[in-house]
């Protein structure tokens, strides 16, 4: 079966310059697709490393100006793998030059530049995804599944939190390699873009939209030695943010992120509490969903552990046998698979530069409340 | 050994006259003390139950009218168990008359009863007590020992919530035998009075004082029949109440309580990051703490999940061996033991009334704060 | 309500003389029953000390010699908390004086032993019980419940183990106060009469008889202090014991216990699978039991965390409230109610002597194969 | 840099083939070395399967016959992944063609098969290794080091199980597409050969030689429809298999697997009680090794639950970042890693076929005391 070709320049050539590769060059490995994703070329500025990084990973090309890289003409979608201060740029400019643009969340720094991206993609009328690769964690989506389903009810909570512990140490320069996001200048915020907004895309997808929102923010370490400069500056991002927040279905919902949470490395958690059934999922435990049904009989209720390994399972069928687990790199391979089958069936796979929009008038909500001390509607 | 008497009268013979009952009956089995309880007199409305109670659980006399046990010579302690809104009255007459003061919590039904009751007890110059029970289960006086003793060091994060499930059903009515807790004359108040109260007083315990709170919450079913006018009645009470908060200390905390998170029976769980070690515990499963030391082998770090069942956890040297578990009950003896250890050494153990007052004031600011929109200050 | 007074007499006061009257002392105020325990005498060798138990547990008098107790008049009920060595002296004169008897667990020191105890309690038709305690968990019981409902359906495997750490170190003396079970002259054997017994007795109240069993056993420290002799000499018991086993019913089984379990206190935990449902329990978490309904939807399979805590589960309704876990002295406090139930209605509960003498012919059986390293049928 | 080309060919495309294929695929992506597997040809019996196979994974060429692909020119190393019973024949035919050979386990029918592969790899002097993967979980391979550092002291107790449910309907069928595990000439045995073989694998790898087993085997379905010729035969595998075991160093173990664990998909767990520190690791959550040291302090001492995704953690600093797990297929690229890794420092890799075969004399051992109800030594 002759696939179509998908030519592929990828901007940026960090961690998520590896997630995207790997997922690029597994997904028709375990997905049945019409189309196949060739990888074109990867863009990064020094010219030796990033061709390395394309002579390992099996691109056929490296580039160092993403802007030469977004012309040329045998490129049909730019993945945008950057720091969030050159999102806006690169992807307005690959919409203009008529390439799908796939983009690293959060999609902008503030929600009126990633209104414009939004409105170049759909005026270019061109694929367009963020990458929020949670909602492609099979665990994640059998929640959705469950909640489409109508399984939980009516909703009166939903609780989400991504604890870290990784910036506790005051020695952590703010920016340098591997660490723009202590630098507010490149990152826009701290872990309110960056791992509420991960929170915030979930909650978007499973429990509709939030219409306000009070917050709180804090910066435990004040100044950092920045790395450009190597002077010890004040730090502009948020160690910490937390929120409470009203949802349009009437839910009540608590949102916590923070890098200060000694213990945990990655524990992105939500809860969500039905009338009928409550669903709890773990990121530390991917591959499992607690689940709890109301209508079980009495004296056998509990928290059911599901192991998310079976062929009935999301994705499932694609991998391994029952009850060996996936881990975090599949949930890419995941979003790659989905939106080429939206190319296929017409039915754009989400989220799209819209969603990422959605989730970034929630990050802008929480920021400005924690400045102005009062609820904030989301715009 | 000849150990001296306290002449104890309990008014109110419902859950909590259970709980208490036990306690005063069991305490001196299992710890050495100076002091006995005498089971003295039980109070309550109904004669023909009080007194089955009374017979039940070994008390001497029964009486009917709490103004008649609190004058009777021949008792020393008066400890209530009654719905909150005649805490207030019953404390302040029992000081009044010299008695020595034992209060369910919260200790009123807002501050400005609260703080008439702490005058109360301290011009009388009594000893007294609010039963905020969690203090006492062994897992959580450990983790306040090892606060005490500095291994978490600067604390950044603290996250309580309780969550329990039992009034989702729309058929509940509100008030009545069992259900006073739903009728928001007797109660003052829904889950914030109830359970966050709970965790407030452990929080304070454990991290000190709260500057400042935003809050919100919500009355889920409406309406409710009402059990004493048989009526559909507004319901007054908050089903859900959560809230963000900044501590003296510095750190920043979410705290949340509802019924309506459904697959959760009494789920109380807090968790503290410091910035050396980490605590977590869980009334679901009490016997135990979660603990994480930095400190630890970067190899080997991890949750470690302590069985507090030896000899030198809190409290279990005067309990079975290791691996043996208590429960819920024992909260309550270990109360009771310490109430007279402090009567003994002269050093009273808390909480007091002015300890109780303390969490009175945070649920009042919780409560305003829900009302106005805003921080508020916790004065 | 006048209740039929038992007058207990209690020999022995140890570890099991505390469970025994904390249980005795404290069923009637959670049990509505027809029949009272009084508790009459304690007896005990050192007759400073046995009065101090007795004052401190609420006994009418004490006693130096059990055949005293044996003969009084104003004794109904003879309790056993002995080491295992005077168990069937005791038993047999109790009997012949036509006593009620309960005993501790083993039964006996060896079959022909117990089979004497049972023809003793048997002829003189005295209602008699061993202290397994561990059916009374409420979980377990539960299980017992599953099972007899055909929830599991054709039993494949059962497997079971009890962990135990507190003899490791070799400094450890043999015998001595609260170390006869070190001494194999008091104790008879080692793990297999101690902790196996308890596995064998759940697994032939819930799976049926053992058919065949094939066996080790070990002494990894082969000499020890003797306690009454101040000389190291050799050690009799097994410090660990492990056996394959078939049941009449065609499943399969393995048994395992050790006091040499580095990191487990008292873990006694159990498995069973079934055709359509597996059950586990674990004596760390003794108020949780899991369940898996292979009847479950497909996709939302998984071990239920069933919270044994409920009204309508076994036991829980006389104790608190949802939520609320009750701990280790309950399941003596069970086992008394039923007890004194099967007192009321004639049918007396297990497990009898001959029970117990049932699980004594598998812990031969498991001795005989260790020697031998032959399969050995449970005569 | 330029790397060592290794022309691999694969015999079999199966699930293994699966396996396999991602991981030459993958694994200079990830890791450095010195040489790279190039995937020159795949090999099955059904010309257009194999050919769609070879095109999905990047194969150059296909082959129908494994005589032709062991003696092509081309070919470096022959990867066996075809059923049991063709192991010895391939390898024995790819040794002698001077080719490196890898197989899948177990090893062989038999030991005597078994030692003749070990012969021919050995004579021939080629690289060998044999699939145990579940070595090359990062947490199974923590576990070794730790071991290997002697945190553990004198080891007490080995216990291990694997335990599937997949089999226990009568109506599937023994024998036929990926059923030929069922299948007694295919497989030489049941779960003996198939999951205990992994179970004895690790154990030989953590905790030294067996010396002795007694054993239990079971078939609960005793006959089943034949794949091949459609008719109702005997079953001739093992549905459940047990056995008790001393080590050479003293430590007693118990072992099991079985396909009739309702709930339990591929639950293959072990733990190791030392005189200092204990271990436990589960496959179903195989990111994760739960720890106990005795030398905590007291009051803190629990089990860790280690998170193993740091970069300090055997295999990680290759993949993503903590907290951020990998999964089953990752161990497979270990194990290539690895061998590859052994062909750059003269340091084969383990299992070897050696390590294999010592293996096999377990399972051999497991087989012969199922059958004559004895212990028997491991020859």
């Amino acid at each position: 079966m002759t696939k179509k070709k998908i030519n592929v320049g990828v901007v940026g050539y960090g961690f998520m310059g590896r997630t995207h590769s790997n997922a690029f060059g597994k997904v028709n490995q375990f997905f049945k697709l019409e189309h196949q994703p060739v990888l074109k070329a990867v863009c990064g500025r020094n010219a030796e490393n990033v061709a390395a990084f394309a002579e390992n990973w099996g691109y056929e090309s490296s580039e160092t100006d993403w802007r030469a890289l977004v012309t040329r003409a045998d490129i049909d979608l730019i993945d945008i793998a950057t720091p969030n201060d050159s999102h806006a740029e690169i992807a307005i400019a690959a919409a203009a030059a008529g390439k799908m643009v796939m983009c690293e969340k959060p999609l902008a720094m503030n929600p009126s530049q990633a209104e414009e991206m939004v409105a170049a993609v759909e005026k270019a009328g061109v694929a367009n995804m963020v990458w929020y690769n949670y909602r492609r964690v099979p665990a994640v989506t059998l929640a959705k599944q469950l909640i489409d389903e109508g399984k939980l009810g009516r909703i009166f909570h939903y609780r989400a939190k991504f604890l870290q512990d990784w910036t506790i140490s005051k020695d952590i320069p703010q920016g340098g390699a591997g660490l723009w996001r202590l630098d507010v200048n490149a990152a826009g915020s701290g872990v309110t873009g960056d791992l509420l907004a991960h929170c915030i895309d979930t909650a978007l997808w499973l429990n509709g939209g939030i219409s306000q929102v009070t917050a709180m923010t804090e910066t435990f370490i004040k100044e950092r030695t920045h790395a450009l400069t190597g002077k010890v500056e004040k730090v502009g991002i948020d160690d910490a943010s937390a929120f409470l927040a009203r949802f349009s279905n009437g839910s009540l919902a608590t949102f916590e992120a923070t890098r200060y949470a000694r213990g945990h490395k990655a524990l992105y958690t939500f809860e969500i509490n039905g009338e009928h059934a409550s669903i709890f999922w773990d990121l530390h435990d991917l591959h499992r969903l607690q689940y709890f049904a109301h209508s079980d009989e009495g004296r056998l209720r509990g928290w059911r552990s599901l192991h998310i390994t079976d062929g009935d399972h999301p994705y499932m069928k694609n991998w391994w046998v029952p009850g060996l687990q996936i881990g975090y790199e599949h949930t890419f391979i995941h979003q790659v698979a989905d939106f080429l089958g939206g190319l296929s069936d017409g039915k754009p796979a989400g989220p799209t530069f819209r969603d990422g929009l959605a989730t970034d008038y929630v990050t802008d909500a929480v920021l400005r409340s924690a400045a102005s001390g009062r609820w904030e509607n989301v715009s």
